[in-house]
């Protein structure tokens, strides 16, 4: 028995299916929407036609963008020599929010996980090879994640690329800036024992 | 300074404005839009739109549905003598579950409340006055919540209903069923002793 009319259920479904949002929050949000103002409905509706229309890859680095080529690979004041592999977007923002990385990025959507059958060709490292082997780059810096399938992707890509006579660095794992020692996982605490550096 | 593009960084605003849906949240699913397939991200957003536009208010009960009225209100089998007053839509859903009910709704779409500014006027309670002058009721049941709100409402209603000699009632209040004592505040403990039925 269906206690919503068939556009409250579908709604509730399509909202549904969204990560994070569970059957109660989807209600939720579906009821709030009903009693949105029609132009605001519209609007949300026509927001997410318009970002999976016009947003793509970045024909250079990947990035999720609405231009051919994204603004920091257009950017003449970028050094170009650098790339900053990370898994996606969100991760290249956290690192523009820094403001103190000057290089370009390659976002990989994704990383290796043999658990998840996600292989090597199955992110952007291809694309990263290519990209590697026709433009000269002085330094690949592997961003993954700290994870096991960030470190597994950071290894395979290490392999790749060293032989080739490029510098590839890995960013530092170590105990967070203002992080109390004591609420800090072991192997972080290893990490940032094995990573320390004279001062 | 921006660190996505326009479309995604209005497409993480959209979302973040809907209820319960947190920063972290909206860019999650703004991204998990993103990686869609197109077709898919067009239907959600046209579900979005079908529902605001078809949807609206049962002409008879208020409750949001697509027809002019409810199935539940054109429904000859309930019995239409019998109205449950619930605060919205989702209440309803709750009742219809149950299977038990065999009367129709009224949909107040909120609750009074001095302490938000929302007075009698502003809920569908002139509606349910004209309903009840109208019609031939027997029964006024007040299904709204039991929170402060929900009691406020529930005495206004039946002040206004019972001189006109309805027979007016209100849901029980008490231990919810499998409800562990010792988990249960003292208010629900004290509306289960107050309201105590001979067995």
């Amino acid at each position: 028995m269906e206690y919503y009319s068939e556009e409250i259920s579908s709604l509730i479904d399509e909202l549904g299916r969204l990560p994070g949002i569970g059957a109660k929050s989807a209600q939720r949000i579906a009821f709030h929407i009903l009693h949105m103002p029609k132009e605001e409905a519209k609007r949300l509706a026509h927001t997410i036609t318009e970002a999976r229309e016009k947003v793509h890859y970045c024909r250079e680095c990947f990035t999720l963008t609405d231009s051919d080529l994204c603004p920091i690979c257009s950017n003449p004041r970028r050094d170009h020599k650098k790339i900053m592999v990370v898994e996606n977007t969100q991760d290249l923002a956290a690192y523009e929010k820094t403001g103190k990385y000057d290089g370009v990025y390659h976002v990989l959507h994704g990383a290796i996980s043999p658990m998840q059958g996600i292989g090597p060709d199955d992110i952007k490292l291809k694309e990263l090879m290519a990209r590697i082997s026709k433009e000269d780059v002085s330094e690949v810096i592997i961003a993954t994640n700290s994870s096991l399938e960030g470190e597994t992707t950071a290894m395979y890509i290490s392999k790749l690329i060293k032989p080739a006579g490029i510098k590839t660095t890995r960013i530092a794992s170590g105990v967070p800036v203002g992080g109390d020692l004591e609420n800090i996982d072991e192997m972080t605490l290893l990490r940032a024992l094995e990573g320390r550096t004279e001062i």
